[in-house]
């Protein structure tokens, strides 16, 4: 039985429910979190608290706990439950429970829902690189607000399943924004590591903030800056990164090889000091 | 106490919930509908039924009754056991309930909520008018799906509401798309009667189909192409359509004028037709 978290109870999350009138399920009214954990240390959990809090001013929802460190009790109290070594938290703030008004309703409380649920890593997505397809960006114009209003990224993720891909990124014009679960990144021909900046257009990922950080340690040089096809096209090496992926090898782009085909030296080495990462990570919580 | 329908059976809707696990809840991966009814009549239903198989379409979603008209004998019931005259009935479809992933699900059922609710209806607004907000339209390019990914939306309205704005009117470039909650018209210089044609980036709306139907009954001359903000400025005449507004006067855009500032002759007679139409279709159910 998986153990989850409903506006402070916990309870059985294959029974676990929530009004027919909270915002989230009548209006996508609502932010999340995804974050991976090792024993009860939550990878990076900061920033993704930090981001938490920013998604929730976008939408003018009052942070429903006292302070961050009730939060992080409330996490770790779970990962204890559910008696796992590692895996994933899935967080969703709603902005509460209300009659169905387009309107903020006053005075309600928001609706808290904590899970955590297990990925199947397959390690030869990160020995191969995946095949990506490319497809046009028609999302909203507030992608950096990690919302639940998250129709078109199912509906991107799924055509690409469908055609065999593994991911979908996304295009405004030339310009890749982003995947529709991941964030894209190139190695281009000067070997920097190039990727859309952070701004109203994608949303600023946490793995990808990290991986920048740790690309810039190793003397990599990044710019954050859009790349155009003509850039996808030339470039040596492309990968992305999320949270439960981590950083992926893209060898293909629409079924044509990036240069070779196969996962590229830095690219290679950005997973190694990634996962060095975490495990520092890991050890300093121990 | 309100009686709503949350997948076959009927429950006290204040108590009524539905799993976290649901994927409207998480995704915003569903459909909805608002009807008006009166008596057991439930005002264009054909047309509220036919758009939402199409919405459904859209995301994949399968119809989840053998036919049309084993949901007709759910909402009339629905209206039935809570013992109203009139008001306005919810319907909601999602994908259903599944561990979260954003790849549908295989083999689950949709989930189905429906309620009523009630809208005080003031008669000012209509006979004085009402004031929009003029905004950027930042959603996403598949408007014409009924989703309850609708966090834009919900934005937008807020924004009017703290501006003291009755609704906003969003525009792609020069161009007038439609409200946040509505359709959006203009009787242009030349007396006729304009508005953004259906299309991926406006909702073919119900109330907006049946009163174009109308005007041309009426001999008036309905040009379905976009406007823009000179042509607002210039026009005659404005108003706006949804099932729960019916057909409203806009005298005012950004607090300046539309012409006289008072509610157009086409309007008043739009409105006058409109509200017959309704008591006709009441009637043929009596």
């Amino acid at each position: 039985m998986s153990i989850c978290y409903v506006n402070g109870s916990f309870e059985d999350k294959s029974k676990a429910m929530i009004s027919i009138q909270d915002r989230g399920f009548n209006f996508a009214d609502g932010v999340y979190e995804v974050m991976s954990f090792y024993g009860t240390n939550v990878i990076n959990i900061e920033r993704h608290l930090k981001r938490l809090e920013k998604s929730l001013e976008g939408l003018k929802i009052n942070f429903p706990y006292t302070n961050i460190k009730s939060l992080e009790l409330i996490l770790k109290k779970i990962i204890k439950l559910n008696y796992l070594d590692n895996g994933f938290l899935y967080l969703q703030i709603t902005r509460g429970s209300s009659h169905r008004n387009h309107l903020f309703p006053k005075a309600i409380s928001p609706n808290i829902v904590i899970f955590t649920f297990n990925v199947k890593h397959d390690e030869k997505l990160t020995s191969n690189g995946v095949n990506i397809l490319l497809s046009d960006d028609i999302r909203w114009g507030r992608c950096d607000i990690k919302s639940i209003s998250l129709l078109p990224n199912v509906l991107e993720k799924q055509k690409a399943f469908e055609n065999n891909f593994y991911e979908s990124w996304q295009k405004r014009g030339d310009y890749i924004t982003e995947g529709s679960t991941s964030n894209a990144f190139i190695v281009n021909e000067n070997n920097e590591i190039q990727t859309h900046p952070s701004n109203n257009y994608i949303l600023g990922g946490v793995t990808r903030d990290t991986v920048i950080q740790i690309a810039k340690l190793n003397k990599l040089i990044v710019k954050e800056e859009p790349f155009n096809l003509k850039e996808l096209k030339e470039c040596n090496e492309a990968f992305l990164t999320s949270t439960t992926a981590k950083i992926l090898p893209v060898v293909k782009v629409n079924n044509v090889s990036v240069k070779n085909g196969k996962p590229g030296m830095i690219t290679n080495k950005l997973i190694k000091k990634y996962n060095h990462f975490i495990d520092c990570e890991i050890n300093e919580s121990n």
